[in-house]
């Protein structure tokens, strides 16, 4: 995605050889445009899988899941890092290692947001490691539902994440694929 | 909004006279639809007010601020609960009970996404007491910036939420005020 791709070098910042800091249009602030296009993208892409669901984890995915789900009709479920009070029925959970913030949380989601049989797309704002999304992909099969792909709007291509979720048999599309941050610069694969 | 008080009756859950759940649509699992017209909404009542920036707090209030960003073509930003590792520039803050939780938290966000004199539209999914909401205006009069407008999905109307801050010369707008929750029953104002 073009736009993304030249938004990611006038905007995002080069933190370190594995950080790239996207925050002023995509995880702290929104850019909804561009946002609402990659949402369109996703759906060009996946519109046949027949989903059911979006899902995601808070923060950061949400804005890309709505923007997504708009265009397929489909409820967007978000899975929490903390245990709401009100969340009182059965819930799905698995553990999640953070590499960016080095802790480990666990994923939450009410079982009645997904149901046995259907097919989910999981969408999120970046891909590194894959821990996210291989958490998100444990609580869909948990649940005896399909992952109908993974939806990533920025990925980090030197790390594993990609291939670790294609070696369990999802389909990966990813927006950008970032192939290098040395040299303080933005390599795109 | 009508539509929104047929789902709050049709699929919200009364948990007890000052607790609501409506995770299955607005705040774990999203219609898009209904949070698309929310957002239209607000656009509807606060659209002259030369909004430069739609602000509100992860997670719940993110789906309905980018709806509504759409239609301003203006950013979303939302204040973080907690301090991102990649959060290194100049950050304000400010301390927020949530009665919900029992706990304290800070409220965090980038120096850089306000600025002097700019007018920001507050949005949140839920007014209760009015803590969450009250942290975001003291985060953009921190900022030298405006308060354009507070809106809200759900205001507990039977909480002081809205006095509190029409007190501080916000004009709060809810979309549905929930006069009770007695008797297991929605009743609105």
């Amino acid at each position: 995605m073009d736009r993304l791709k030249d938004t990611i070098v006038s905007k995002g910042k080069v933190v370190s050889e594995s950080v790239l800091k996207v925050d002023s249009f995509l995880n702290h602030q929104i850019d909804c445009d561009l946002v609402d296009e990659a949402g369109e993208h996703f759906f060009s892409y996946f519109k046949d899988r027949s989903v059911d669901r979006i899902m995601t984890v808070e923060s950061s995915g949400i804005a890309v899941a709505t923007a997504c789900a708009r265009y397929f009709r489909k409820p967007v479920v978000f899975a929490k890092k903390q245990k709401p009070g009100t969340m009182t029925g059965d819930a799905l959970t698995t553990q999640v290692h953070s590499f960016t913030k080095n802790t480990d949380y666990t994923l939450t989601l009410s079982k009645e947001f997904i149901q046995k049989g259907e097919n989910i797309l999981i969408m999120d704002d970046f891909l590194a490691r894959g821990n996210a999304a291989s958490g998100l992909a444990d609580l869909v099969e948990t649940a005896g539902a399909a992952v109908a792909g993974v939806g990533i709007v920025i990925e980090k291509g030197f790390q594993p994440g990609a291939s670790i979720l294609e070696s369990r048999g999802y389909d990966v599309y990813s927006l950008a694929v970032i192939e290098s941050l040395e040299n303080n610069r933005v390599l795109f694969k």
